[in-house]
């Protein structure tokens, strides 16, 4: 246990939204952690206390690593969490004084998201993680502590940075079709987009432009390709 | 002093970055610490430790109201500062062996902001805060622990949220000119804008919406009054 060797600030944590595209849906990183009875089952976000000396990035990034074996990721911090009842639920007060040294110490937790290609990554589980694994955000089951809600604000913060930031353009192909970024944006938006008005929209934002090139290896019409406009984005 | 009376929690704190705005410029509110020594002089973001049953939001609103009298704000979250070395000059190490009951003790700060008319409040100052002011943001002194970069950071926020989300828009009496408006965007953004320009963009977004009245009380050719298109805010 990394809290034995380290000098563990009792107060405050990381947590890790991960979410993993595989160009058909959105996916969420979990873990199930090591329980005293084996009989029950919890899930969480990979997440544990920060250490004195390192920094609120430095401790996302050695956290995710140390559970789930992800490591060069780009985590960004988008919220804290401190409700003083975020800990209410047995089953975690029953974890806590397993894993903890203080578990009855109010734990405020700075939560980090990232939006990653899914194939990229093959997690492996280790510290008090017993599995990790890629969860379909749309059948996510009940996560401790409140970990439901930070992993919905993390969702409307990656939507929002999606329009607003294109943060998530990077996920495309150099070239693609207007098919292909239309499927990006109704994979992060979780939601089917109107194919002319979608396509009439993107034009005039001048966000992408074609290319002289088109589709291959296609049975049907090939479509043209378009590349980002990048001093737009 | 609230410390001896409440349940402070060491390790974790709450900075108000709250921006005035008063048609001309934005301000900013900082406090004078009061020092044991008289003749040094220390400016701040008003901040404190949280108490251990409070929420995030509730402490930055009973920091706010204790520090500077200041209440009824709508204060956002919009990061958590925790780097080890946040706390390092000399100054704001003594400062904390007078105020603090564990001045050791590493402080991770949960950052607000808020943008207010700034005639709407009168600061008065109290607990260790020796004065509370409005400060032209255009020339700000150097600020205690990492206060500075945690306001550089607050105002790139205001001006994305400004932007994106039109969260500002509210400072605008319920009718106003196109100059009005332009003026919002410039005190906000803190860059002149061309008018033309500025025009058919903000018409193009469908912003605003003319109505049928025009400036009254005005010596020059009265302008036409505009009102905001809620639905494409």
């Amino acid at each position: 246990m990394s809290e034995t060797l380290k000098n563990v600030n009792p107060n405050v944590s990381v947590d890790c939204v991960v979410f993993g595209f595989d160009n058909e849906k959105l996916n969420i990183l979990l873990i199930e952690q090591k329980m005293a009875n084996k009989e029950k089952v919890q899930f969480a976000l990979p997440g544990d206390l920060i250490v004195d000396d390192e920094g609120l990035d430095d401790a996302a990034n050695r956290v995710l690593s140390e559970i789930t074996g992800i490591s060069g990721v780009f985590l960004r911090q988008f919220k804290a969490f401190g409700d003083p009842n975020r800990v209410s639920d047995i089953k975690d007060l029953d974890w806590l004084k397993n894993y903890r040294q203080n578990p009855q110490a109010r734990v405020i937790t700075v939560a980090y998201l990232s939006l990653v290609k899914m194939d990229d990554f093959q997690p492996e589980a280790s510290s008090f993680a017993e599995r990790v694994f890629w969860q379909e955000l749309d059948s996510l089951p009940s996560l401790a502590f409140d970990h439901n809600q930070i992993l919905s604000e993390a969702l409307d913060r990656l939507r929002d940075d999606f329009v607003n930031h294109r943060t998530g353009f990077e996920l495309l192909p150099e070239m693609f079709t207007l098919g292909q970024i239309q499927k990006l944006y109704e994979i992060i938006l979780g939601k089917e987009l109107d194919k002319r008005n979608f396509r009439k929209k993107i034009l005039k934002e001048k966000l992408v432009s074609a290319t002289n090139q088109k589709q291959t290896g296609v049975l049907h019409k090939p479509a043209i390709l378009y590349t980002l406009n990048h001093e737009n984005i």
